[in-house]
């Protein structure tokens, strides 16, 4: 954590907000935000586009700690949640949201560093396997229309597959386009031509 | 965790096993195990082959941390570490070695429960995510030698395409295999013919 963050804290309390606040300045030169109103906290969360978000709710109800988990857009960037207790449907509740640190009757200032650290290290970790898995998604779904144009093209011009995967490689080629995208086109204008 | 877990614990000091196992207790009627010997852990683990690991190391090097870390197997069950201290770098080295949960300085019996709740929580989110990618890697991997082996046919009999495939798919079912099977022993057997 060499960088500057901007680390949003979401904490009602001044009197909490303060361990987490020294936590904190201990783990860096950090631009620390504090949201004490939890209502907007998604507008208030997308507006500043923080690096971190902690969230820490005294006495959570699992409606409040799911809503505050989704607000904070767990999947954009690491959040950190403190509860002062859960159970294991609540942890489990918070581990599925997406949150990238779930930490119950733990909070103390010089915990908050390695926390942080583990948070944004975990986070990573699933934004690489996230993507990995949308480019093998995105990968088999290119694969398919593509073979489901060739057959179009096979059938329409009576020609063989090479030559139907050279025509629509050629047109995407002419137009600065990629295959998947002409082929995607093809197979919708020949939904439509009843082709 | 209404199932009872056979957990182990690697724990070479036995006055600091004496907490982890009061919270482990407190936690459900599980069958706990204690390993002190760190030497050899893989092989231990492998024959008990157990629910949950949790290590904890006093004063961890990051050599260490990754050994016993991969010797837990953190890709087969929930392993969670528990540290005196850290550092930024041995932070991420522990996350990225795939363990469920890393607490830094937090090892309290009442605090057990909760991490051990989130570590479980947290292997199942993962295990689905790599299940996912498993196979939609494993689809597009079969899309592509099913596409190799439809060209070999359609080249070496005059074919089209559709034929091709009704031919590896009849193939298939007479012989009580996967058509991808069937594909891959055709490309294989095409590659060693020279065709």
């Amino acid at each position: 954590m060499s960088k500057r963050l901007l680390i949003v804290v979401v904490e009602p309390d001044p009197d909490r907000a303060q361990p987490i606040a020294d936590g904190l300045r201990e783990a860096g030169d950090h631009d620390i935000r504090i949201i004490a109103e939890q209502s907007g906290l998604a507008r208030q969360v997308a507006e500043l586009r923080p690096d971190v978000v902690l969230i820490d709710i005294a006495n959570p109800s699992r409606d409040i700690l799911e809503e505050l988990a989704l607000a904070s857009g767990p999947a954009e960037r690491p959040v950190a949640m403190f509860v002062d207790r859960s159970d294991e449907g609540m942890t489990r509740a918070a581990i599925e949201s997406g949150i990238s640190a779930y930490v119950v009757d733990g909070l103390r200032p010089e915990r908050i560093k390695p926390i942080l650290d583990a948070a944004i290290a975990r986070f990573h970790m699933f934004q690489q396997m996230r993507a990995e898995l949308a480019a093998t998604r995105a990968a088999l779904e290119e694969r398919k229309i593509i073979d489901r144009a060739k057959a179009v093209l096979m059938k329409a011009r009576g020609i063989d597959e090479e030559a139907a995967y050279a025509l629509l490689r050629k047109t995407a080629m002419d137009g600065g386009k990629r295959v998947a995208d002409i082929a995607q086109q093809l197979v919708m204008a020949a939904g439509l031509l009843g082709r």
